[in-house]
């Protein structure tokens, strides 16, 4: 008798960047992951584990990132920081706002054991308060 | 011989606020539904049942939510309502945005039977047109 | 004995716009997909493939749709396609931002054969450089 069982798997990945605001692409960790899971059909969540950075898809252009980066100063500038009330003791007020609009988390189907992707989606961290460890979450449920 | 099913879970939490629009930390009544189903490793889907409120996750500080009230209505304010086509029987288009902005949803993971969570991060209900009783949705599958 | 596997389902909805923007209700087309997954409890993803596109749930109004252009167009307006550093060699800058604020994905849970839905919810594909084929990804786990 054959009993397919559901499979789960969990990683934290650390992140640690030299400016305040950044964007790095991790799509080839996730995919070690979904390798390492042996999971070939379920969906995996990847989310910030912090509430200063994002988890989104968008295209790895260097051009359209800075437009993200222009875009999100305009809507919530970091300075100056007595902008935001909740800059009492801290000065990350914008970098809530920021991880907002840019998202916690994203969801991907896992078809044949592979990200199940359009042409150019490309999963990135996005940073906001950065220059200090910080840990995203992968975890996958399927078989 | 044992063999692992998949379970799921689901419970609607009701929400009145007593204002227009509130933020509502909704973890605790979250983990109450995580050991109710006593799913130890999974996914939780906790989402709005309503199109004019929203589930995020992010910090529990009085300041930060008032800095959110203050950029959603900068960025889509409840009046005058003839800014919005939407407001022609109703005058709750600017909820619709602003719910948009903070998202419907959150996927959490389970490990352990607990939310997988980073250091401060809180799950909240966030209404834009209350008053009313609304409803939101806890959903769980896993093992 | 009774062993109740996990089931997957997959399939890929193609869309065309006949204008640049555009939201178009693909509900039915989801309530298909489900029928023919005969998955009664469980979790479907539905995704934009394309990083210029959206999948959203809200309300099915004229009227909010117009709201949800205006309000759009004045965060990332399309023109001067000069305003984006992407549009070297294209003139989608405007579309990726809008995407991110309209959101890539949705997660719905499935109870008893049926989307679990509130009074108003509705799925909607939101385009924003339309005028070709694009697709939609439909996941469903479950069992």
């Amino acid at each position: 008798m054959v009993v397919i069982l559901l499979k789960s798997y969990r990683k934290e990945l650390w992140i640690h960047t030299q400016k305040r605001r950044g964007f790095i692409n991790i799509t080839d960790k996730i995919e070690n992951c979904l390798r390492e899971s042996e999971i070939l059909e379920g969906f995996v969540l990847v989310n910030a584990m912090h509430i200063t950075a994002s988890v989104f898809i968008n295209d790895d252009e260097k051009g359209l990132h800075n437009d993200f980066e222009r875009f999100l100063e305009k809507l919530a500038p970091e300075k100056p920081y007595s902008l935001y009330e909740h800059n009492g003791f801290e000065d990350n007020g914008d970098a809530h706002i920021k991880r907002t609009i840019m998202g916690r988390e994203v969801v991907v189907a896992i078809t044949n054991g592979k990200l199940d992707f359009g042409p150019w989606e490309q999963i990135f961290y996005g940073e906001f308060d950065g220059m200090r460890d910080k840990r995203v979450l992968v975890k996958i449920i399927g078989e």
